[in-house]
């Protein structure tokens, strides 16, 4: 079944220790394109601007990704730039100019607005619940992002669209931000009670830490020797992620957690190159064995298999009490 | 199969944002050995002062945990002051007091000079080294952990040691600076250079994740809504890792991971309350219980179970090729 994504295109120029700057296409929902696209069809809803490269939208294309709904406009498109530490966990972001996306409006086709899958990527939150809004059949499964800047500037028309998701995929800091509450338990509950069945917190290096009302699953990151640029790892996750529950339609607690392992894979894939070198040139068999890799690094046996070897401390037990 | 642990015995004064300060037994050979109790016998070999409570002596022999080697010398007790912030990853140590720490010279008896699993406990590497130079029969297994006060101030002896050690125990944030790497598996494969078979990286709340020369595994730490108090969960951690392989006698990849996990379940008892309140009153269907929470925590099928449902891009791989 197919999945709507609505977000940002960008052309990202990033520095890291490695190297660079280094210019390409970015934007969370060409991430998410394409990572989901090994999965299931994806169709974009975005804004570019009128020095869109060929390649680029041929790269879109060689993945299958519909772009009747990327609307081209006078003017530039979107630009991030941004630099690395040695600390690969946080961005340090020297510029943004919105360019053509500062008007981006989202208007869905008739086609895109009875998609099955909703991902909501991380832009104005009022632009994110005029999509759910032009929705004709309410999807299987809405989700969405969101980030520190829309927290502080826009809460209650976060609060208001975060409510019509179905699950949020958030950052460790943000989630702790969101919910004002330091524990990631707690801070997922708290969501989990604004509307939300499923919070899925991305910790990067760590991984992710998936919540529903009744289930924690934890998918660890795939661990690498190289880290080229970490940038668009938390899109790649939730493309990952949805494609793999838009191609199995399998939203079970299972279902839920291979996804998750799905996100994390393809997430590896992100970190392994600048832009999108790696993520777009990816066989069939260079996801299924890294899927494999990530079950080979969490496998310990059963749950029982073998029983713990303890010891009986019940004498001991008996002492203390006859001290007391 | 019996356990010696050489390390401190401390009382530590700890204020969280929990409350406190709160005064209670501590030093790493103290968790590591009420950890290690629940599976297998643990000699102690530790010094302490003359004002060493009787309650805290009952609580080592209630858990059956040999002092034979725990000297009692004229003075106080090691004294270590510290206070956490919202971040409970960081201790802030406000106060240290060696008293009688300061003079320890670990000997050991016949008995323990035998024993086949030791582990090293946190102290200045001259004296991990002469610890090891005891052992009448090498142990089947020897570990350690080390800090960065040491690999400041003695990297030539710590190298010494590190390299009779078979398995390292140790912070993120130290194995990457001991191997003067910041990419964590660079770091890993560098320490397994220098003599440990076995090296396992402690990330807090993230777990643990262990590597050889031929295989990783992550270990989840186990998610809890109330964390009161961090202190001694790395040493614990080590006691229930050591105490599992002591016990099953499984030096296997499998054992090692199973190990890792009982660690993981440990280190999450200590946590949840000040000192070895929790840790110490445990029952084996408290461990059993969390053993299997852990293994629930991260089940997501088969390798190939289900198999990945991929969409077949090959067409679009022919029409690439053709347009080059």
């Amino acid at each position: 079944m197919a999945i709507l994504v609505v977000g940002s295109v960008a052309y990202d120029s990033v520095r890291t220790s490695l190297g660079g700057p280094h210019v390409s296409l970015g934007g969370a929902a060409t991430y998410f394109s394409i990572a989901a696209s090994y999965f299931a069809p994806v169709s974009m809803v975005a804004v570019v601007g009128d020095d869109f490269r060929l390649e680029d939208q041929r790269l879109l294309e060689d993945h299958q990704v519909e772009t009747g709904g990327l609307t081209r406009v006078k003017g530039s498109t979107f630009r991030w730039i941004a630099e690395y530490g040695d600390d690969l966990s946080e961005a340090h972001t020297l510029d943004t100019h919105l360019n053509v996306f500062a008007d981006f409006q989202p208007r869905l086709s008739p086609t895109e607005k009875n998609l099955p899958y909703l991902f909501l990527a991380n832009i104005d939150p009022d632009l994110q619940h005029q999509v759910v809004q032009q929705m004709e059949k309410r999807p299987k499964l809405v989700a969405g992002d969101t980030m520190n800047f829309w927290i502080e500037g826009k809460p209650e028309a976060l609060a208001k669209v975060i409510n019509s998701m179905d699950a949020l995929l958030i950052n460790e800091s943000e989630v702790r931000q969101l919910a004002g509450e330091s524990n990631l338990i707690r801070a997922a509950r708290h969501i989990l009670r604004q509307g939300p069945s499923i919070v899925i917190v991305k910790r990067g290096e760590y991984g992710a830490i998936g919540f529903t009302n009744t289930d924690i699953f934890a998918a660890p990151a795939y661990p690498l020797e190289s880290v080229v640029d970490p940038t668009g790892a938390g899109d790649t996750f939730a493309g990952g992620f949805m494609g793999y529950l838009a191609a199995s339609g399998d939203l079970t607690m299972e279902g839920l957690r291979r996804a998750m392992v799905v996100g994390s894979v393809m997430a590896s894939f992100t970190v392994e190159s600048f832009g999108l070198d790696r993520l777009s040139a990816l066989a069939a068999g260079d996801i299924r064995s890294r899927y494999r890799e990530i079950w080979k690094l969490t496998y310990f046996g059963g749950p029982d298999d073998p029983e713990l070897p303890m010891r009986n401390l019940d004498a001991v037990e008996t002492s203390k009490r006859s001290n007391h």
